[in-house]
Formats: C-alpha cells, sequence, structure tokens
C-alpha cells in the first residue's frame, strides 16, 4: 500500500501523542464524574481545570472565560443564539447582526435560523481575496445591532480578517455591542494571545489543532450575561450543562499546550512548505489562487493553507485520483463535501460556477515533509493533465 | 492505598474494555473526517455507520433513527426544543408540554425555558415511591399538547417508568403528541428493545453503560418532521452539525453491544447485589427507601440502584467519610451535587427537607461483587453510628 500523504488538516488533524498520552489514564483508571465528591472524582475534577487554564493561555484569556463544548459547532450556534437571547430579554425586540458571507455554515445557518425568528441579518461582502474591512463592518451597524461575528480566518480559503481591528473599531463607537469570532482555524495556527478581551466571544475546536474530536470551547469575555444553550446540570458554572468529558477536555488542552509551544515553529514550517506548494502549483497553466497570494503578507493567509481552482477539471475526481495515490485532500471544506453545490465562499470571492467546480484546498500540518509536498505536486500536475485529456 | 470501591455508575461508569479498544485505531490512525472522500475517511464514516447500527439495537429502532450527540443533556434539550420549534411553525403558537417533577435538571431546566418562551407546562407529580401513573398523563392532555416527555427510569431513586403503557394510551386517543423518553438511566440497563416506535424520541447517553463520556444519541422516529439543535454542515443527515466524534461514536456503538449482549446476567446480577445491600441497611434502624421497595415487582426499579434516607444523618458527611474507606458514592444525582439544596425528586416523593439531607444513593454495575457489597455496608453501618453518635 501507499504510504499515506495527509493534506487535509482543514478537516481534521491526527490526535497528537502527547494529547493522546494525556487522555489514557481518564480513559482508563480515572473516570470520575467531576461533580461527585470522591478522590478519583476530584481529580477529573482538577484536570479540567489545568486544561482550561492550557486552552485559555492560547487567546490571552483567563480560565474561568473557558466554557467547553462539544466542537466548534455547538460554540458557534451557542454564541448567536446566546447574543440573540440575552439582547432579545433585555430589550423584547429581536434586532439586528452583522456577519459575512463566507463564514462557516455552522454560523451562516443559525444565522439564517434567527433571520427566521424575526433577527434582521447583514451579510457582508469580501473583496477577490476574501477580505473583510473594518470600514465595511463600520457602516453596517446599525441603532439595533447587538452581534458581531467575523472569522477569524476562513476554512476554505485561509484569509486571515482583521478581526482585532473591527473589535478596536466597533468598541470606540458602541459599547453595547458583542463581537464574536469564529477561530476554529485560527486557534493555535496563529498568533491570538492579544484577542481574548478585544472580543467578547470565541469559538476554537480541539481536534484542528491535534486535539480530540468531539471538543471545543467558547470563549465568554467575564462579566458579560450570557444565557447557556444546553440546560441541565450545573457543569461549567453552569453555562453549559451535561457531564464533563474529561478524556476529551484533558486532550485538548494538552493539544493547546503544545500548540502553542511549537507555534512560532510551526508557523514557519508551514508557511515555507505552503509557498513551495504554490510554487509548484502555479507551474501548472490555468490555475487561480484563491485567498490572498504568496506574495501578501504573511499575516494575510493562514500558514498552512493552499486553495486553487484549476480550471478545466472537476475537483472531486482529482481527489479520488489524488487518495488513488494515497493523498487526502480536499474541494472546499469537508462539511458541505456532501453536497454538490459550489462552495459559497468561492462564489463569494468571485469564482464563476465552472472556476469553482475546480476547486482543490491543502491544508498542512507541522507534520508534513517537504518530500510530501514535492510528492503531492508532481501527482497533481500529472493528475490535471490526465484529466484535461479526457476531456 | 485502600482498593476504590466505585458505587456511584448511575453518575458515570467505567469505560468497558471492549469500547476502549475499539475506540484506540480511531484516536491513533484512523482519524479520518467522516465527510471527506478519501480512505480513512471512508472507514470513519463506515464505523459511524456500524455504531449507529449497534445502538439502534437495544432500543428496537432502524439505524437512520439514531443521530449522535454530545450527551444525554443535549438530546433533552434537543428533543423539548425541536419539538417545540416544530408545533410553533406549524400552528404559530406555543402549545402545552406533560413532563414530570422528577425528570432529569436537562428536561426540567429545558422545560422552564420553554415556559420563558411562553410554552404551558404540566409537571406531574409521582406517588410516593415515584411512579406517573397512566391516567394522570391522560388527564393532563389539552388540545394544545404537542409533547409528553416522561423518564423511562430515575436517575435518584431507580423507579421505573410506564413509559410504554403512557404511549400506548396515548396514541389510542391522540395521534398528533410527540412522546419522549429521557432514557439516559435505563439505556442498557433493562430491555428496551420494544420501546422504539411507541416513543417518537429517545435520549441515551454513552458513559452510563460503559462508553465515552461526550457521547449521546437521540432516537427520532422514522418520519418525524423534526429540525437541528445545532446547525452547520450536513453530518448526521443535516440533523445534528459539527465533526463526528468517532472515537466517541465508535466506543458508545461497542459498550451499547456489549450491554445488550450480557443484559439479562447483569440484570440477574445487579438486581441480587441491590436487594443484598437493601437487606443489609435495612437492619440500620431508622432508614427509608426511596423508590419501590426490594419487594416489589423486577421491573418497578433499576437493578443497581440503591436510595436511602438515613435518618439522622448528613448525607454529605457520609459521603466524605465513605471516601476516606474508598468507597465512591453519591446523595442524590452527581449534577446538582454541587447544590446544597434537596433533591428535587426526593421531595415530590414526599421527603421531608430533614429526611433528603440524610439521602445516599449507591448504583451498582456488574463489574461489582458481593464482598465489595458486603464491605460497603459494614463501613456504612459504622459510619452512620459514628454520626448519629456526634449529634
Amino acid at each position: 500500500m501507499t504510504e499515506m500523504i495527509y493534506l487535509d488538516n482543514a478537516a481534521t488533524t491526527k490526535l497528537e501523542s502527547c494529547a493522546l498520552d494525556a487522555m489514557l489514564p481518564y480513559l482508563t483508571e480515572l473516570y470520575g464524574n467531576a461533580s461527585a465528591v470522591y478522590e478519583i472524582a476530584r481529580k477529573s475534577k482538577k484536570a479540567v481545570f489545568d486544561s482550561r487554564r492550557q486552552c485559555a493561555r492560547l487567546i490571552g484569556a483567563a480560565p474561568n472565560e473557558i466554557f467547553f463544548t462539544s466542537g466548534g459547532s455547538e460554540s458557534d450556534n451557542w454564541a448567536l443564539i446566546g447574543a440573540y437571547e440575552a439582547y432579545r430579554r433585555k430589550k423584547g425586540t429581536c434586532g439586528h447582526i452583522v456577519t459575512t458571507s463566507i463564514e462557516h455554515h455552522a454560523v451562516l445557518r443559525t444565522a439564517e435560523y434567527l433571520e427566521s425568528q424575526g433577527v434582521s441579518v447583514t451579510y457582508l461582502k469580501p473583496d477577490s481575496e476574501g477580505f473583510i474591512s473594518v470600514s465595511q463592518v463600520g457602516k453596517a451597524i446599525r441603532p439595533d445591532t447587538f452581534l458581531i461575528s467575523v472569522m477569524t480566518a476562513n476554512n476554505e480559503i485561509g484569509t486571515i480578517e482583521p478581526v482585532t481591528e473591527i473589535a478596536d473599531a466597533v468598541r470606540s463607537v458602541r459599547k453595547d455591542i458583542l463581537i464574536h469570532t469564529d477561530a476554529v482555524q485560527a486557534y493555535g495556527q496563529i498568533h491570538l494571545e492579544n484577542i481574548a478581551g478585544k472580543v467578547d466571544l470565541l469559538s476554537a475546536s480541539a481536534h484542528k489543532l491535534g486535539g480530540p474530536k468531539g471538543t471545543g470551547l467558547l470563549y465568554i469575555r467575564d462579566g458579560i450575561k450570557f444565557p447557556p444553550y444546553i440546560r441541565g446540570g450545573m457543569q461549567e458554572s453552569g453555562r453549559r450543562s451535561g457531564t464533563e468529558n474529561i478524556p476529551g477536555i484533558v486532550g485538548f488542552g494538552a493539544a493547546a499546550e503544545a500548540a502553542l509551544n511549537e507555534l512560532d515553529d510551526k508557523i514557519l514550517l508551514e508557511t515555507g512548505l505552503r509557498d513551495f506548494f504554490f510554487g509548484k502549483i502555479r507551474e501548472i497553466p490555468d490555475v487561480l489562487i484563491n485567498g490572498p497570494g504568496p506574495d501578501d503578507s504573511d499575516l494575510a493567509r493562514l500558514p498552512g493553507n493552499i486553495s486553487v481552482c484549476i480550471k478545466g477539471i472537476e475537483g472531486e475526481s482529482a481527489l479520488i485520483m489524488m487518495d488513488r495515490e494515497g493523498i487526502c485532500a480536499s474541494s472546499g471544506s469537508a462539511c458541505a463535501s456532501g453536497a454538490r453545490e459550489p462552495s459559497h465562499v468561492l462564489k463569494a470571492i468571485g469564482r464563476a460556477d465552472d472556476e469553482a467546480k475546480g476547486s482543490l484546498r491543502f491544508t498542512l500540518s507541522h507534520h508534513n515533509s517537504r518530500e510530501e509536498i514535492e510528492t503531492a505536486a508532481v501527482k497533481l500536475s500529472e493528475i490535471v493533465l490526465k484529466l484535461r485529456d479526457r476531456r
């Protein structure tokens, strides 16, 4: 069998061995429910606290501002619906949200749901590289705006949005608007140590940075009244009920700590591999780069993200042929891959339906090697040639 | 160090080794996102399908009626809020729910939330053993009732409710009412192979039957229009978004299959240990048994549940002293153990506040031995004597 080359780290990552090692005691002997009084339960409780501290550090938050959830999607749903419920309880009206047309579906579908409840939603359109500008957000604010939700970095095309600048600008004119950012693709991938406090709410997921699937978090800035989304017992200070997923939370903490410790090295390595890969892909004729070009600032694009539209091929066919060569990649986001519609993100940056069909996304991790990228680039060229020849 | 005697299996269970073994490949090499097209992703997808089949069998459901969640609390929230949203969309009014005053807080707090949205809720009171009767439910139904939610078995006092009889009676007069049951404490503990189809919605949790924390399910009867609670990607047929927690789901499936295969033996063993323990506890003066007495029918009480109120002691103090002897137990439910209020369940069956303070719950598993129960009974007698002497 061919050795696998995994280039779909934005879909999910391999669990880091430090995370698995941290989890194993809690998957075997230390199985106590963190709410109970006896010894193994106290150990679970302490483990959750330690993870909360580890996860908080990546965004410069305090541990008591971190609330563990089942993943990024739950965090996004909670952020939007919680903000809406808090506003409606206070004002008695439905209000207005500003978000973007390139958010993850966990935000977009929730925004659409809130529209069905009577909320007005403005979907800001990005420029051709996927950027949302500070002035766009400013212009969209209305007297009844209660929430701004702009993602930290886009999951398909890797564009890093000016979220802290947006937050600063909004704060300077309005203190009563909550600012949420879906940081699922950015958390543990780029420096975010200054983001807590600038934003009020931030979603992150464990399995995108080498932690386990089924665990995420919502950062809620201290002092904000915010209702729970999953009600019941008093776990997570009464804000998120359900027996804590101790192994998941512990794995998340360990992976987060490792990601922060290695962040500069990771960024350097991935950026190098990414730009090398872009260079190789550019040798293929008729390829469009989605998102900021590799010549843009280093802070413009996620270190590990390569997104292209290759004219004259179907991305889906290319993926299947790459799978036969042991190469794992994606066309657009994993979540929407069941749907055959062209990506909403690629449409938003101006790709024609025909171009969007030829989209491919490669997302790297620090476990990838230069040899793997060289092999992937060669195989990709061959596959594109074959597919174009068939036409 | 003293060997631990774990008697808090209703709070959480030790992960079965078959579940851990099933999970490990998905925590290491088989980390693919189930939504992608390449080989390790296809393996993840198949693993989720197999678990769905395994989990469905315990309640006689079809695999496509099982939707994986992050646990019992999410399932309960989803069941109630989904039923409400479906009703309101159809009728434009808020309607009425029938539930009980002894439900888990995941149901009760969600019912209270729905009351704040305008829904009317009837909370049925149980009899002195914790039973809700079929006729009580029948009498509570109103023309605008859209949901009945009665738990399969109570988490504190072990009473098994006549849920299928309630469902049959409701169906005979009204086909438009959804019937939900919180089966978190019963799933994998008693025979439920005939419950699917009788009820429309059923919540279950993995970590209560030897599966991992952070995974649960909601059974939704085929043909019911039911909105999602966590929106986003198209996972779980579009009904529950978020990257699937493959290791969790696989562990749930393995634990569920093992539980069903060993169910008769487990019930026999646990019932024997339970009644032996009850016999020993009865030798302590001034002890009230909560829930159906051990002389009632075998189908009246969960096989592994022992709940008592011991007069003249504080349950909390007894727990701490038992912890020193290596015995893990609970006073009331784990979820509410942070709160110092007397249990809502014990109050509902008529215990005075003073009696409820002396409550203790021991919940057994098939891993417990007769020697453990003997030791626990002896230690409990000694501790009760000591605590009473202090007064």
